[in-house]
C-alpha cells in the first residue's frame, strides 16, 4: 500500500471509525482499524461485532493494499501530525510508515486477513430521514433505555413504522419515553430494536444541520446508516419488545398545565434534599392554582411553589426526582401537560397540543 | 441572624471560600462554611487549617449572628436558587432558613463556636503586585513542585525578594523552574516557602485583568493575600529550601536556538512511541543545523527533524519527554535557547534575551 492524503481528512475518518473500536476485548484484532486502499478508493474500517463503521478518506493511491493497525497508537499519531500531506506506505510484512513534513513513524501492522468485514445489508428496505431530526428523536428517548442486561431487549430502542408515523420508544421498569413524527414510507408495520450503544454513537456522527439526510436500510438482523462519507452497520436486538401502548391510559382525573422550566428548576432544587436516600422521594401536592413540591430528610426540608392551571381533582403523589428531570431536560416546549389518575398510577407528560412525545413515570408509594 | 443579599453575590462568595473547605477530614467543622453577620458586614469564612479564606458579601443585615453550615449542601442550594434576592434567617438553635422567590430551604446549622478563625497576620511586611503577573509566575513554575511528601519543603514554592528582584522557584529531583521579575520593595533578602496547594487555589481566584493588584503580607508562619472582596491566609512551609543556584552552571559546550512550538510538537509526537515504558526516553541528536529526535520501543519508532542554529559541539542526549513538555508548555516565547554541557549534565532552557525564566532538566543516561 502506498498513498497520500490530507491530515484533516484522515483525522475525520479516524475519529468516525474509532466509535466502533473495542477497548476491552479478548480478540486483539477488534482493537485495530483496517486501512484498505483499493481501486475504489481509500477506506478506514472498524468492527466491534455489534457495531461496524466504514469511512471513506480522499486519497491519491499509488499502490493498493490493506493493513490492520492498533487503533490507539494510529489515532494518536494522526491527531498529532502537522496539518499537511500524510504519506502512508505498507510493506509486504505489514510494516507501516507514516510520514508528514519532517516527522516519520514506523509501526508494525497486521495483514488484516483476520479482520471481520462488515455484514452485508441489501439496499432494499430503506428510508431517507433528516440527520437533525433523527438526532433529536434519539436525544429525546435514549435516556430511558434499561442499563441492566436482565432483559437485553430493553437496552435498545424500538423503531416502528406504522400508520405513516415513525415512533421511537424506550422503557425501563420506572418509565416509558415515546417520540413520534409523521413519516410516509413504503415500510408499513415494520418494527426493529436497535442497541442503545449504536444510537448513542450514531447520534455523535449525525450532523446538526437540518439540510443533510441519512439513508437507513434494514435487513432481518441488521440496520445500516449511510452518510456522505461513511457507513455504519449495527446488529439488531432479538426478542419481543413490550407492548408499550398498554401502559398508557386515555383517562385521567387530574390535568395540569405547567411551565416546564419552572417545574424542572423546582425539582432540581428539591432533589438536593431528597437525593441522600432513595427512600426519600419528592412529593407533589396539586392544588387549584399551584403545585407544591416538598422533600424532608435528615439534611433538612425544602418547599417549592409553582403556579399552574388545573382541571379535575387535587392530588398528592411522590416521585423519584431523577426520572422527572430526565424527561423535562429533553422537552423543548415552554408549557407542558401532566395527567394523573391517582397516587398509585403513573403520571403522563404530554405536549399542550399534538402527540409528538409522551413520557410516562411510575410514582413512589407514600404512606398516608 | 437575618439578612438579605443577591444570589449572584452570595454565589461568588461561596465559590471563593469553597477552595478552603476540607472534603476529607475527621473534624466535621472543617467541612463547614461560617456565615458571619456583624455590624461590619456579612462574611463567609472557610478554613482547612492549611488555607483559610474570608469573602465579603454585600448584604442588608437586619440582625447580626453567626452560623456554620455544611459547605456541600449550602453551596449546592445557593448555586440552584433563582437569580434574585436571597433571605437568610438563623434562629437561636442554628436552624437556618434560606428563601428566594417561591423556594424555601430549612437546614440545620451549628453555632460556629468551634469554628477556627483565620490566623492573624499583621499588615506590616507587605508588597503590592499585579494579579495577572502573580498568576503568570505561578503558572510558569508550579508544575515542577514535588508531589511526594518525602521532603515536604519541596511540595512548596520558594518566593524570594533579593537585589530588587522577585524570584519564584520550584524543584524536584528531575528539574528546577525559576521565574524572575524586577521588583522594588522594602523587603530585602526575604525568603518564604508557600505550599503548592495554596498557590494553585490562589491562582484560580486571581484576576486575569492586568489592571488589578493584590496586596500580600508576610509573617513568620503565614502569608496573607488581600483582594478586593476577600482575604486568603496560608501557613508557610518550614525547613530549608535547597540552594537552587548551585544547580546552574554558567558554562556550556553546546548552545541551540530553536523554535519553541516546533520542539514541543516534535517531542509530543515522539512521546507517543516512548511513553509505554519509562525506560524508553526520547533521544536528541544535535547536529550543525538540525536537531533529530528519535525514540524506539516495541510500539515502533519515530524520527523528527527540526531546524536549529547551533554554537559549539554536537551532542547526543536523552530525556523523559514529559519534563521537557511541562516547561515548554508554559513558555510564551517563539524562540528559546537550550544550553548543554555533556550527555550526563542537565539541559538549561533560557530566553533568547534576558533572564525572566530558567528551566533545568536532568537527562536520562543512555548506553553508548
Amino acid at each position: 500500500m502506498k498513498l497520500t492524503c490530507q491530515k484533516s481528512d484522515l483525522l475525520n475518518g479516524v475519529n468516525t471509525v474509532l466509535k466502533a473500536v473495542s477497548t476491552r476485548t479478548t480478540l486483539p484484532i477488534l482493537e485495530c482499524i483496517l486501512l484498505q486502499a483499493t481501486t475504489d478508493g481509500f477506506k478506514l474500517i472498524s468492527n466491534d461485532l455489534e457495531l461496524g463503521i466504514e469511512s471513506n478518506v480522499q486519497a491519491t493511491i499509488e499502490e493498493t493494499g490493506t493493513v490492520a493497525l492498533k487503533a490507539r497508537i494510529f489515532s494518536e499519531i494522526v491527531k498529532k501530525l502537522p496539518d499537511n500531506d500524510v504519506h502512508i506506505t505498507v510493506d509486504e510484512k505489514s510494516y507501516t510508515t507514516i510520514k508528514c513534513e519532517k516527522s516519520k513513524f514506523n509501526i508494525s501492522g497486521q495483514s488484516g486477513e483476520e479482520f471481520l468485514q462488515l455484514p452485508n445489508v441489501p439496499k432494499e428496505n430503506g428510508i431517507l430521514i433528516s440527520q437533525f431530526k433523527l438526532r433529536e428523536m434519539i436525544r429525546q428517548t435514549i435516556f430511558s433505555i434499561a442499563l441492566e442486561e436482565i432483559r437485553p431487549i430493553l437496552t435498545g430502542e424500538l423503531i416502528e413504522f406504522k400508520d405513516n408515523e415513525l415512533n421511537m420508544v424506550s422503557l425501563d421498569v420506572h418509565r416509558v419515553s415515546i417520540r413520534k413524527m409523521d413519516f410516509e414510507s413504503a415500510l408499513q408495520n415494520m418494527v426493529v430494536v436497535v442497541p442503545g450503544k449504536t444510537l448513542s454513537e450514531i447520534s455523535k456522527i449525525l450532523d446538526a444541520d437540518d439540510e443533510k439526510d441519512v439513508q437507513i436500510y434494514f435487513s432481518d438482523k441488521h440496520i445500516l446508516f449511510e452518510l456522505e462519507d461513511s457507513i455504519i452497520v449495527s446488529r439488531l436486538l432479538e426478542g419481543d419488545f413490550p407492548k408499550y401502548e398498554q401502559f398508557f391510559s386515555k383517562d385521567y382525573d387530574t390535568l395540569v398545565k405547567i411551565n416546564k422550566q419552572e417545574l424542572f428548576m423546582s425539582i432540581d432544587r428539591a432533589a438536593l434534599i431528597s437525593r441522600e436516600s432513595k427512600k426519600n422521594p419528592i412529593k407533589m401536592t396539586i392544588k387549584d392554582n399551584s403545585m407544591i413540591i416538598t422533600s424532608n430528610t435528615e439534611l433538612g426540608d425544602v418547599y417549592e411553589e409553582i403556579d399552574i392551571e388545573k382541571e379535575g381533582n387535587p392530588l398528592e403523589i411522590a416521585f423519584n426526582p431523577k426520572y422527572f428531570m430526565d424527561a423535562l431536560k429533553v422537552i423543548d416546549d415552554d408549557y407542558i401537560h401532566l395527567q394523573f389518575t391517582n397516587p398509585h398510577s403513573p403520571c403522563m407528560i404530554l405536549p399542550e397540543d399534538g402527540d409528538d412525545y409522551k413520557y410516562l413515570i411510575v410514582p413512589i408509594r407514600i404512606r398516608a
